[in-house]
């Protein structure tokens, strides 16, 4: 699961590169499906990201508008001051938590019971989906995408002494 | 890991019964981005996760072209006859098969290594994103994508005994 995360910091730091090629004016431009602008969708990621590990910590998570960070530096800006949070909290992921229960109360006020291991799964799974979408938006803008290959990134090491 | 590929299997089988009410010429269409079309990705989605597992168990891949599996219905069965020995594959997996290595040799005869478990997050990650681009697809077609959420989906039991 660590291995995950730190695959979507890799490619989203390629994204935020890419990005510095792109006017400004085409990463805001409304787009067809998803969340509407890749500046959005790279805020989007972030906020869920940070989100999803507050309500599991039991803190309160971000609720400011995409409007208060549009723009390529504001956005990597509030990205890097969630980072430090994120990665402590993954790092310090164990198999027990994996099943510990959250309690999320629903806005008729049933509560509904996920495990923690399924919402960090979520957030994992809800980054490379949006980034997915970036990849369609790119080829539209006339640029190549960043590559979502996890392989040849050093994720994990090989043990080589076997064979 | 067998929990994201149960993920990508649920998330898979829902864009399989979203295409049903798709007419097969906007299933085929030319489309920005990706490989090209909704059917193409399908196809994709489960030639790469097949083929990936098959060549980690040294048997050869899948290298039949897209255009002999070109409609809803063989892209199904096609994904269907894979299966069964890529659910095996993945039931089976056990830590110690997280760093053993793979060597690939390139088309220059030179030879990389990658520990399996990087192989197995590129195919669970390749499949979510290629998701990703069928949902901007969906929204350009008129229609709501299938949604790509992990939540209440059963994925992880939560331990309720425990608070």
């Amino acid at each position: 699961m660590k291995i995950m995360f730190r695959y979507n910091w890799q490619i989203r730091e390629e994204w935020y590169r890419w990005c510095e090629q792109v006017p400004e004016e085409e990463l805001l431009r409304a787009r067809t499906g998803g969340v509407g602008s890749v500046l959005k969708t790279l805020f989007h990621i972030a906020d869920v990201e940070w989100s999803w590990i507050r309500i599991l910590k039991g803190q309160p998570d971000f609720e400011e508008p995409f409007e208060s960070y549009a723009s390529l530096d504001k956005v990597r800006k509030l990205d890097a001051a969630f980072r430090a949070e994120v990665e402590s909290f993954v790092n310090a992921w164990e198999e027990s938590m994996e099943t510990r229960p959250l309690y999320l109360t629903r806005p008729d006020g049933s509560v509904e019971i996920e495990a923690w291991g399924t919402i960090m799964r979520h957030v994992i799974a809800h980054e490379i989906h949006h980034i997915g979408q970036l990849s369609v938006w790119a080829r539209e803008i006339g640029l190549a995408p960043v590559s979502a290959n996890a392989i040849r990134k050093g994720l994990i090491q090989p043990n080589i002494a076997r064979k």
